[in-house]
């Protein structure tokens, strides 16, 4: 390493933009376009501008980096569900609010959600992301299944199959939302929970 | 090469088993698993239990395998859309036509389905996939368009994002539907149509 690089490294290391989260948020956003396994803590040194002791200095490694990273994804997942749990009235509408805070938490999250959804458990840090995944699903289908026994939804909906479904049109925001295409967050919320819920259709008493 | 690898070729080229269709379902199957950079013609003939070259009978590279194995689905999923187009009547039932024909496609050609939402058009190859998968996308935008126009959706039902939360619900089947799970495929079908266009709330005319 020249003395121009270490120079560089100290001149940024506190800088605004390189703190943990924006570390995060980049090593994030890399892992995807490139997939975990084929991204090195040298390119994500480069993507950030930085030197890789400068990323050293906030985590131990690219491991903890994914688990962090996941975690920002799954926090915020249980704690939308926490609040949904915490509601009173029937079911259903802790699944409709659960559905407009995902998508918030999606939205907000979006590089960190991304990675959630493609992890498949090949590492002991990918198993607990995985582990806390399904955690989080099996919620979702308690909820539909007491929504389906106060007699809220509709008779042919597996309450296991629901889920998926919901959380398949939830999910595919990570495919095609963009938090710079100037779509309001609320009312995407607000199109999806009504979607889910009561479909894309004009019903009679809409 | 030794002798007794030309004599396996020899005995399995003509086996069933080994025609085009199962060299392409097992490509595509690795490509999901391990990625379509990262497999080699080494690893796929490993996985038929036959040499390269008994693929290179069928195939004259791997850009091939992905380019026939993505346009089994894309071909599935515009045999769909004409059959929908086809149709009389209102532009929401052709859509629900399509919407369970996809579940069909979706179910019957998983692999190729699952490869062809992963190509992100890094290749000539890739790159058209994605065009044609973008063709259809727009079609299905434009038979949402004409159901608002005829007043079949509900008003506040973004066309494009429509689309976007119809098909997400669909294609979500690739992150969890497993052929052998026992899942009849017309009653997911039908499930799939009638919580995208109805929702999953028993509403009052159920």
């Amino acid at each position: 390493m020249s003395s121009s690089v270490s120079a560089r490294q100290g001149a940024r290391r506190g800088r605004p933009g390189h703190d943990l989260e924006s570390v995060l948020a980049a090593a994030a956003q890399l892992f995807n376009e490139r997939g975990y396994e084929a991204t090195g803590m040298e390119a994500l040194a480069r993507r950030l501008g930085i030197t890789k002791s400068a990323i050293y200095h906030h985590v131990e490694s690219k491991e903890e980096l994914l688990k962090l990273a996941t975690d920002r994804a799954l926090d915020g997942l249980f704690e939308a569900a926490d609040e949904a749990r915490a509601r009173d009235g029937r079911a259903i509408e802790r699944l409709e609010f659960l559905t407009e805070r995902s998508v918030h938490v999606l939205a907000e999250r979006l590089p960190f959600v991304t990675l959630l959804l493609r992890v498949r458990g090949n590492t002991e840090v990918e198993r607990r992301a995985v582990e806390r995944r399904r955690a989080f699903d099996h919620l979702v289908a308690e909820m539909i299944e007491r929504a389906a026994e106060e007699g809220d939804l509709r008779p042919d909906v597996d309450p296991a199959v629901g889920a998926r479904l919901l959380f398949g049109m939830v999910n595919s925001l990570t495919e095609w939302y963009r938090p710079d295409g100037g779509m309001d967050v609320d009312a995407l919320a607000v199109l999806v929970r009504r979607t889910a819920f009561d479909g894309l259709r004009l019903s009679r008493d809409d």
